[in-house]
């Protein structure tokens, strides 16, 4: 390949997705063509054609990063996905099924044979084994299990017992390690022997004879320092490592702080059990950083663009369910309010303006504190200024807020006693859609629950709920006899 | 200190902010004392303690990394960070203001003599004054200008000239370049020479008498391959590359897919203008992601978690006031079927779920299409297929949660045609919030906005407005004579 080609780019990547497609509608159409055309001898022209088009898909493919290819495979709809997965799938080394997304990765796997995949996670690591484990079927995994010797099959297993949010999920085996009684020399000569580093070494892990980590040598002292100087005086022993057990997260903002490339992965007892590098750790955020989107647009998991129309929906339904439910417990407050509304009828139109203002200004509030709970900036000693300021806050916003509304009011309906109620009720109804939005992402916190999750259902049933009634109630204290 | 604090964690942090907090507490507590205790000497003993409190908080924050800093004086309330800051600022290397949000980095600006920041500002390097540079008052930054040779001056003024959103402006100059006519020997006895490397350094670029990047030499291939090898035969010549002005986010998507540290950037031409680092990547990903975050939300910009009351509220009234306008117009809507309401009671305790779901439906698919773009997922070739397969999904999910409403009614009110006004208008808007879901994000791609800017508000908007029209309308057509 031209390497002026690798200005990477969107439009690379499009242009690459384009020529695929062309390919693959190309071969439909000739397909097609010849199963219309004169019925003699249509096995062996399909079969001649179908050869020329997958070697033309192959060589296309070949000449592909496996993560562009995964991302071309995840844009075509599930025909053609099937049809260029089909041509290449023996061809490459597992890279590509690893690049895909979960929903996606399903698909590719659903029509290989269980010989097929352990063939194909023979070329793989054992980390990156584990990171198709969960989509793998039965047979194929006890297939790829027995390919493997005893220390992979010890390393896949240490994996695949952390969950996906711990260190341990994320680490790989690709360390070098090294003792401190040798000299820098000599450690240089071993890199020569080894002939190849895994990729992302910076550093290599001095450890003790029992595994115990007891310093790093970045890569670079080795090219800077006297070669005769022993690694125990070369080493820096002020280094950051994590845990098996600790939370991903965490990780990732030790990476981001520190500015790591890669960092040694220890047990409780300090012993070395594997390595985590700043690829797996992109990965991670960007993979939490999707999912928590799609989960507060209310889609359940990540979903294939083009999978089935009924996988979809049902993806959707369980948030849409429970929207349904928090929708009709909130509106059967103003069914007990009907009453008044008949008397009053502007109130109706009003109604909805209190509760959508509190759900707004409430979620503005919990986004903050979900943000600076996740950053560790909430501590129980600044705790207390904090809920003072959002209050006062409220406070301000709520009179700010509350008189525009009662202007308004006052402009449609010429009614200085609605307006009074309108303006009221919209700044309880603030105060209360502060107090929530402060209260659930901390209780949630406090109680060693995802502060974000479900924060916004929740809070927006409360304000909506409370809206109703504040308004209402008020309306029929005040305006109505 | 002790190696074995390392193991970086949530705890550690909140430790420390601990720590630093009781210190300040305590100094507080003793002025107070001291202002309040017999009247002799009041300024002589304020003047000690002043002194013993601030090489307390000097020597505290020595033992931290500067991120670790930054992360407690973001933490600490407006007086106590001031505190704070005023005992370290001159005691630190500008490193603390680069890792602090922009919103707290003001707060510390704000207190600093223009002489106290170009001494700070001496210290870094030219794209890290570039960080620095949107907050610096003009008499500081005149002054470091005139600090800095004419390359340093060329770099910094390079780097301010491109947005935040481009490659240019995350770019840093701590390349080493090399000729390709030398051997692998020399460019080691050349770095041995040089002493120490940047960091991030994982590889050199080559470059022509021109300053045209021909190729990479991965520090591993200087430790493997044979020291009398050429550079021109060791190097890498299929390799990533960026352009300055190209979107820094298709940067970090390159950085995701090609597992990159660091990467040349380059000009129109091809010649190399700076170094693009995976640290700088991470940090554009973290802020890029919360930035959305907070948007949505309708939280202007970030936010300092303990400015004034005043000016959090100025950041969160332009979101509150577009809200408050929006859901003014589509309640208008309302008032104008103020007659049929009276007639039929139950429409307006129904009215806010048809406006409420369809908010949630047309979501779920703008997320999902916004995801899609970002990921270069769409393109002209498959756009139909999944607008189609989004339409299909809609009306089974009107035909659905139609239904569920339809019942739910039909229990409520025992009134069979209010029920089929119901289920229908749900059907209606789900298809609505779908259209408009979908809309909304392709045609700002197309016409080359941000496709996440503003969706939720105006499909919001709509959703709520035509809901209420739809559902009413139809009300009056059929169930009111």
């Amino acid at each position: 390949m031209q390497s002026a080609e690798k200005i990477h780019s969107a439009q690379f990547l499009e242009h690459q997705l384009q020529e695929v497609t062309t390919l693959l509608e190309k071969q439909q159409l000739e397909k097609s063509l010849v199963q219309r055309g004169p019925s003699t001898n249509h096995e062996l022209v399909e079969a001649m054609l179908q050869n020329q088009h997958q070697a033309r898909l192959q060589e296309k493919f070949a000449h592909l990063h496996p993560a562009d290819s995964a991302a071309i495979l995840e844009s075509l709809p599930l025909d053609q996905r099937k049809t260029a997965w089909d041509a290449i799938k023996n061809h490459h080394d597992g890279q590509i099924l690893l690049e895909v997304s979960d929903a996606v990765r399903q698909t590719l796997i659903s029509g290989m044979a269980a010989e097929e995949l352990a063939s194909v996670a023979s070329k793989l690591n054992t980390d990156e084994i584990a990171d198709l484990a969960a989509d793998l079927p039965k047979r194929a995994m006890l297939k790829i299990l027995r390919s493997l010797n005893g220390k992979e099959r010890k390393h896949l297993n240490a994996i695949l017992s952390y969950q996906d949010s711990q260190v341990g999920a994320l680490m790989d085996f690709g360390m070098i390690t090294i003792r401190n009684d040798l000299t820098l020399k000599a450690i240089t000569a071993y890199i020569r022997k080894l002939g190849k580093l895994p990729s992302h070494t910076d550093k290599l892990f001095v450890v003790d004879q029992h595994d115990k980590v007891q310093g790093i040598l970045p890569l670079q002292r080795l090219l800077t320092h006297n070669p005769s100087q022993l690694v125990a005086d070369a080493m820096v022993t002020d280094f950051v490592r994590f845990q098996v057990d600790q939370e991903a997260a965490e990780a990732a903002r030790a990476f981001e702080r520190y500015d790591l490339i890669s960092a040694p992965v220890v047990d409780n007892a300090g012993l070395l059990q594997g390595r985590l590098c700043v690829d797996n750790i992109l990965d991670f955020i960007r993979e939490k950083t999707d999912e928590d989107l799609l989960t507060q647009a209310g889609v359940g998991e990540e979903e294939d663009l083009f999978s089935s129309v009924w996988k979809s929906a049902r993806n959707r339904w369980g948030w849409l369910l429970i929207n349904i439910a928090t929708a009709f417990a909130s509106t059967r407050i103003i069914g007990f309010f009907e009453d008044i509304i008949l008397q009053l009828v502007a109130l109706a139109s009003l109604m909805p303006i209190i509760a959508a203002m509190g759900g707004n200004t409430g979620n503005q509030t919990s986004m903050l504190i979900i943000r600076s709970l996740a950053l560790g900036q909430i501590t129980p000693s600044n705790i207390r200024r904090l809920i003072k300021k959002e209050l006062t806050l409220a406070l301000i916003n709520g009179i700010f807020i509350g008189f525009i509304m009662g202007l308004l009011s006052l402009l449609l309906y010429k009614d200085i006693a609605l307006s009074a109620v309108m303006a009221t009720a919209m700044l309880i109804n603030l105060l209360v859609a502060v107090v929530v939005g402060l209260g659930i992402p901390l209780l949630r916190h406090k109680f060693g629950k995802d502060p974000a999750v479900g924060t916004s259902v929740i809070l927006t049933a409360i304000t909506d709920s409370m809206g109703f009634f504040i308004f209402l109630g008020l309306a029929s204290w005040f305006l109505v006899k």
